[in-house]
């Protein structure tokens, strides 16, 4: 096994404004107005799937080669159904998480059909991110309390 | 059921380079140069992990008057054990998305130690994203190809 470790932070500021940062990079995630933010940014869920979308198109883009799929555009429109009632506490039997994820390919490629349909599974397969939420990683919590 | 739809859109440019987009908003995703990217922009494990550790955030502030916390501050350290013999396969028996999330979480707060514990247990189930990894979504790719 050759474990590396992933890392990042996550602020509370002002509201629902929420500083995010890893390694030397950082992005601000929020919700919108009507969620009760100031929009300064994309919500955590949108964020979550733009992670999903974006690991399927670095791993298109790392195999395309290995698989011998001519690679020219490749695009992940993504939808995830939540169920607020869950969400809100308002049916304790309701899912809280995503329902259903629809990713939506699209690829432009001059490689048979049979061959970009097989690559396409091989992404889904393969993509960390999508293995994460399809085979579910152990969840810790350590909790640090400051008075 | 008061389903609600969220979505993103994720667009491979050059390189391992990722254009993503959620409504107004926007983010590049990346990888470091020594995995093949040109590190403008976190990788979508990092931001799958804010993405958690942000939900996090949000759900505490939304949630504290109502469990009557004291809620001064909230920080969340996040860690992700990735096997990298799955993702790259070279053990087709070796897990291919986290193996294991830490989410450390440090809160500055004048309540009782134990409604503080209750809180955060109350955080990691009601948490949507949280949720998703723990409790999968159905997973539905759709597939279209330009010539």
């Amino acid at each position: 096994m050759a474990v590396e470790v992933f890392k990042s932070t996550t602020k509370l500021t002002e509201g629902v404004k929420v500083e995010c940062t890893a390694r030397n990079h950082s992005l601000v995630l929020d919700e919108p107005k009507e969620l009760g933010g100031t929009d300064t940014g994309m919500n955590p869920l949108e964020a979550a799937l733009c992670a999903l979308g974006a690991c399927k198109c670095i791993v298109a883009r790392l195999f395309a080669k290995a698989h011998e799929i001519d690679l020219q555009d490749f695009k992940v429109d993504l939808e995830g159904d939540l169920d607020m009632d869950g969400v809100m506490g308002k049916n304790k039997d309701a899912k809280i998480g995503f329902l259903e994820i629809r990713s939506k390919v699209y690829i432009k490629s001059g490689s048979p059909k049979d061959k970009v349909e097989e690559f396409v599974r091989f992404i889904d397969k393969t993509c960390p991110v999508a293995a994460s939420l399809a085979d579910s990683p152990k969840m810790v919590t350590e909790l640090t309390i400051e008075k």
